[in-house]
């Protein structure tokens, strides 16, 4: 973009702006998130789906995931069922289904799934426990293993372990990435802003006497 | 896309791929991420820059946003100026620099900057101690609050509160929401692969008896 004047605001400025507003640019200000329905059932095989933009990879090996929940009570039946049945599933969005799984922040009644009130379709598989959603190109599913609650603002980062991944078979390069923009994923930014995106390059392994360089996309035969 | 056939991998299939090739999958599957370059300093005034991918909104008020550190060389003079110091800052990447912070993630020795190493250029503002990145057009600093260690796998969520916002003057809407695509910041998959975005819509808040419409982007004069 051209250059144009930077506006510069402080934590006292913040604390002056009404809180839905303060809301939108704190939310908008860590950059582009990732956008997941994670589905989950409690005992009574009543299913729930919510969606989440704090998903984040936190390892590996052993592979592991994280999201926060917030102290919130549309969240609050995810980590109900979490709690009660230790699974759950999370599901990338694509452009097909963005407006039904927005859809899912509403507050319905907690007798209502939000399967059935937006129309995405609950989808058993592999035996596992918790509903994937149909409609959805990659998503997997993840055994709860520990909840950490911060004090500083009363929300919970819950971890979980990756035990079956479903994708695309078009969409796996050789060297194991997995290109999320040909399955359609989307990401947000904000509370409520959703984009799909245009790869610029893959960038080799950065060392410190060379310059990186873009990577050719090899998909797995 | 077109309804391809799905690829299913389970736990044990993954525990047989080749280190590197399960760390592409995995660091995929999540969804795109936030890129950021972490700036620090340390008390002789040594900086630092590197790239993360997992920075997380946490809240808005308090305004709080959150990151994950590896045990892990290149990442270690983060954590430890922001120790020494308690600050630091978050800058977004842009298409003219996603080249330069991949290349901050080179294993420098300990005595070279990466600002000097990559070309960015060290800003110092309004009296924040660490440095912001010149060539980013939305960057914030931040207070170190809270380190919380996590030992299924040794990683460090670090929290801190948001001190000091910069922003272009015309990416800031009306209620709010900050336009990060149309000040061209940039989001990131896996391990090393960049992206630009395209806006789909902002949509309404989600109520349990309608359905969400588009939101037109209204700019603040």
């Amino acid at each position: 973009m051209d250059k144009v004047k930077t506006t510069t605001i402080t934590f006292s400025d913040l604390a002056d702006w009404e809180q839905r507003k303060r809301a939108q640019l704190i939310n908008s200000l860590g950059g582009f998130k990732s956008v997941n329905l994670i589905g989950t059932v409690n005992n009574q095989n009543q299913t729930n789906l919510a969606i989440f933009n704090s998903v984040i990879h936190l390892g590996a090996n052993p592979p592991l995931v994280a999201f926060i929940i917030r102290p919130d009570s549309v969240e609050r039946h995810t980590l109900e069922n979490i709690l009660e049945t230790g699974y759950y599933t999370i599901n990338h969005i694509n452009e097909g289904i963005y407006k039904k799984a927005h859809q899912t922040s509403a507050r319905y009644p907690g007798e209502i799934s939000e399967f059935d009130a937006t129309g995405l379709t609950a989808e058993f598989k592999n035996d596992f426990l918790a509903p994937f959603v149909a409609e959805s190109n990659v998503s997997f599913g993840v055994e709860f293993k520990e909840r950490i609650d911060i004090a500083l603002n009363g929300t919970t980062l819950m971890i979980g372990e990756i035990r079956l991944i479903n994708f695309p078979e078009n969409c796996l390069c050789e060297d194991g990435f997995l290109d999320i923009e040909k399955a359609d994923s989307v990401t947000c930014s904000g509370l409520d802003s959703y984009h799909k995106t245009v790869r610029l390059s893959r960038l080799t392994y950065a060392k410190p006497d060379t310059e990186p360089t873009e990577m050719e996309m090899r998909y797995r035969e």
